[in-house]
């Protein structure tokens, strides 16, 4: 990407660090830029969660399939943001377990809704998904 | 939702016509208001289609197991926009035929991802998902 604006910069650090904070299991951190009304898609059932409690329950869900190393890294990522609103587009390089416990890549497709609160970047929305057919 | 910006207003007019394109089978008209390098992440596979020729594929996908009239009916619409940046959040009530041709129900979870150029709001991006066990 070139010329990126501030915007931008500010958000690929943001997600750089809940990326972090995933792979790290630290869902306090996973949690610091949410909205209390975030709307979640999962790739696992429910259909929706809505809400800071019903995100991290989604988390609780990933780690319980999560025995190792958390693979968890952000990829192709692209960021369209204006002054006040923005949203984030890439792959995720995930990882499930094999009946043995060995880790099989998966990667996910990740589209994340931004908008900037009190001078900050906040995500209202993420949307995490497998093709299916 | 009340006291919407003239810019949800617009979004809202440009997805109700987007849905009404696909429940008419028109393929110029769905693809109306979309970037030339739009990123879609559909419900089947691929994992990725870039651009709007291979957008239009995913609707020869779509059309190809709908052989009745298409249901595609926006629902639970939540959209954020700021001057020149937008995302949208949806479900989409959709039907599957079995193996008789009878419509399944389908929900299906959709962010669209939109820019504003030359003073009209374009779709740069769209996700497309159910959940999966």
């Amino acid at each position: 990407m070139t010329d990126a604006t501030a915007n931008e910069r500010e958000i690929r650090a943001l997600l750089d660090a809940w990326a972090a904070a995933v792979r790290a299991r630290d869902l306090p951190a996973i949690l610091a830029r949410h909205s209390p009304d975030l709307r979640m898609f999962d790739v696992p059932p429910p259909f929706e969660s809505r809400g800071l409690e019903a995100y991290a329950q989604t988390w609780d869900l990933f780690y319980s399939v999560q025995h190792g190393p958390v693979a968890f890294e952000i990829d192709r990522l692209e960021i369209v943001a204006g002054d006040d609103v923005a949203f984030a587009v890439a792959h995720l390089h995930c990882a499930d377990e094999d009946a043995d416990g060995q880790p099989v890549p998966r990667d996910v497709r990740l589209t994340v809704g931004l908008r900037k609160v009190d001078a900050r970047w906040t995500i209202v929305h993420e949307h995490h998904s497998v093709p299916t057919g």
